[in-house]
């Protein structure tokens, strides 16, 4: 087990090359967003932008149109309902994020299934929320994982969903073994989150903390995974998790000097000034 | 009669147990905001988020939905039409928030009415703006809070009507016996607001004042009422109380130095910075 | 003809007093914005709210809701559509704005209409924009002025279209005796702004700059001259509106001197902070 | 081939006469935005009004109206599927940008031929984005070019699809050879900028940079161009649009100091600072 430190960070977050377009810095789509969690997917998405990708999309539905625009008019919208769009967005993008605010139905489901069917090929596919719970619940679409770079990003109750090991067993070598068998990276958010990576070395964060305890924290790091996987795509994909992860709450802690609790929607406006740091 | 000072907030905004998660700072659900009225339940929403409670949901009219996202991402939505969602809401969540902008009708007496039945006993429910004075005109309801943990924050007009006490006989004696007969907490504000606790204790500010004169005052005040009970659940429920008003217009009174009036919304993008003065 | 200085703020921006609460700070209704031109009655309405009136509502198209409340939930909304409402709120507000964002149609013609029959006689009604040009269309409305308190706020073209004196003509000796006609006050936009009262004085600003020369200016400007009717009642009315009117200028020569142009929209949010210099 | 300078900015950004309003500083219409492109129309709306238009109109799909006044409410809106009013607002306006987030559809085709028929003579077009493709999809519309005064905002894939130049061709000799067919001037934007003038002259930026690589971007500089050809129109035409290109990147240029990426969102809110700076 390696504790990650700030070093990770001057590590990934290096300064561009001068000849580069938007193009250069990836293509990510960011899928869910019910009417009823439409918040979720509009801070992933503006996270992925503040982040760094070259281009973003929000696969939602329509409902959450006008608080995405307002929030955050860099972002591309499509309805997810309109199976044509979303399914030319999913074969086309270059990071995927699937599952802040999607609703556990057959509607979830059938989003799920595509893009484990249809996204390229190395392509990261970021599972986050209930695309998590779902994918629990239809253990035979756990197949399509194999040929896929899927980074699971759990808390520990959907981490007991998924790999079915309760809360107060999910030590790490009971989970190494668990995401050995799913075949994709595991980021077990906690205290002090754990890294499952694919070479089955386990990362650990000794940063980040209670002020991040808000609903949509785990939206916005889906973003800055996408963001960091999108443009440092030459860079080794275990370094840029871990670099995306610690980054989340490093800025969470910065904030948290002044701030009692470091709203995502607050961090995610801070992103830019703080990867600039690391890029000199 | 105790008159509030600085010191119940040192008291009550207390460093985070490291061990924690969003869980752990409860889930608060506020109710209200009709068309002509939206801004009031996303002020009180807007204000639980940043105040630190864990999670949020906001149950109000389909057409206040952009508008609450583009304000406040980290807040989940409710059609509050849909009474299937909303009853599951009442039941599930720790903390209720109802009245901000509900309007008058009888639409507005049903969702009280299910607040007042549904609710888990012992989660405290904050009845605010319309849903006192439809309380007022439907007294046999009043029956139901009998075994219910209220707190009204009645201004003076409003108590008028629940406690049948003109505003020139609002004297804390009489105030008190009201109190007694609700069995219910009263955060009666007005010029040095008074609260009177269940155990028969008058607490009273000594801060605060004609720059707080804004529609939408009292609904920031619900949120931070509601995030302070959800995440300082373990402390007594009298200082929590305290602090969250006295914290109120503490920060009105910090913003007043440099403005000559301290709108709603910009009392809440406050809190945090001024939430993390009390807990070092 | 007197030339206006700081000294106008210092006399009208005063401390409020402790006893007070928002409905001494007067409730301030503003009608306009169509599907095209919603953006003017939200700065108007905006406007009232950060310039301290005590209760703002905007009835406007339904189309426009969403828009306002992410800018500024402290606003009530009525669609003005709903006639019912819209009379009601005609007849219970203390100050009303009438024009930013109005079509020229049948319609504003009606609310034009129920504002200058229905609204309390002692009411100060603000015509701006639009509702200028419909009275000028619709000369025999001008009787109702009669025993109205009406403030006009025309530019140059708008006061050409009402009074028929031509840009060119526009002499203050020409200017007073058609303010005389109109029995109205009447603040002339432009370059120095002038402001025909009605014991026949001529106020005009020294203050003010092309930096204010974007669509939104006047809408603006409306807000702030409700707001301070309506929370300085009890002040001499010819000083609050040379106040009002300076203060607007005031507040962007202050932001001009970082900002090349004065937007409507950040003039608005500076409002708190330079009311405050001059209330101490 | 000249390098630009700062001296442009000082050179162009000029103290405003003060005898002026905002018909003094120009009607700019922004034409485009579907469904799912809104925010890119958004963006150069919003930029114009910064930029310092005197008056800015906004033609997009109606789903993008809420997202336009939350951010922006000095923009007015036209719905682009009324015929009568685009076709009136495009006769009507000084400065013409069409393109951003347009659809590759016959409407967006119909909405092209419309301005190139019926804009002004002299009023400034800028063609950007789809609209640049469209037009290489119906080369027939060129024709139409001749007598109106374009510029062309290409990136360089859309050069290639515009002036059929392979992106590894695009030398400066070519595109001044494909810029004289097409009557037009050109900004073709790329690592160093190039604008191909109308007096074949071509001037190149030394500034800018891949912190600038994020979509959205190039909508902003259709809006700061603009609103610099709508009130600078006094001026050279040809320095006038030197100075928007090189003031684009001049402001990402001075944001890098402090952010990763320079998002265009943040680029809009930061011109009037910056625009000062060059006006003393």
């Amino acid at each position: 087990m390696l504790l990650l430190t700030t070093d990770i960070l001057s590590q990934v977050i290096t300064p561009r090359p001068l000849l580069s377009h938007k193009g250069n810095f990836g293509r990510v789509l960011a899928i869910g967003g019910s009417l009823n969690f439409g918040g979720a997917i509009i801070m992933a998405s503006q996270a992925a932008v503040y982040a760094g990708a070259g281009l973003v999309s929000c696969a939602t539905n329509r409902a959450n149109l006008s608080a995405l625009h307002a929030r955050c008019p860099e972002v591309m919208f499509l309805d997810y309902h309109d199976q044509k769009q979303t399914l030319s967005a999913i074969q086309q993008n270059d990071v995927i994020i699937i599952g802040p605010g999607l609703d556990l139905d057959d509607f979830g489901f059938e989003l799920l299934s595509l893009v484990l069917t249809y996204a390229k090929e190395d392509c990261p596919v970021i599972i986050d929320g209930s695309a998590i719970t779902l994918l629990s619940q239809h253990p035979f679409l756990l197949k399509k994982l194999k040929n896929k770079n899927v980074i699971f990003t759990p808390h520990q109750m959907e981490w007991q969903r998924l790999a079915q090991i309760p809360i107060n067993q999910q030590e790490q070598a009971t989970n190494l073994i668990a995401r050995q068998k799913l075949e994709a990276t595991v980021v077990l958010k906690k205290f002090q989150t754990e890294i499952y990576h694919p070479n089955n070395q386990i990362h650990q964060l000794s940063i980040g903390g209670p002020y991040m305890a808000t609903g949509g924290m785990g939206d916005t790091l889906t973003g800055i995974l996408a963001a960091f996987l999108a443009q440092f795509h030459n860079q080794d994909s275990i370094a840029v998790i871990d670099a995306a992860v610690y980054f989340h709450s490093y800025v969470a802690r910065e904030l948290s000097q002044d701030n009692y609790v470091t709203l995502p929607s607050i961090i995610c406006q801070t992103i830019p000034t703080i990867m600039r740091r690391f890029a000199n």
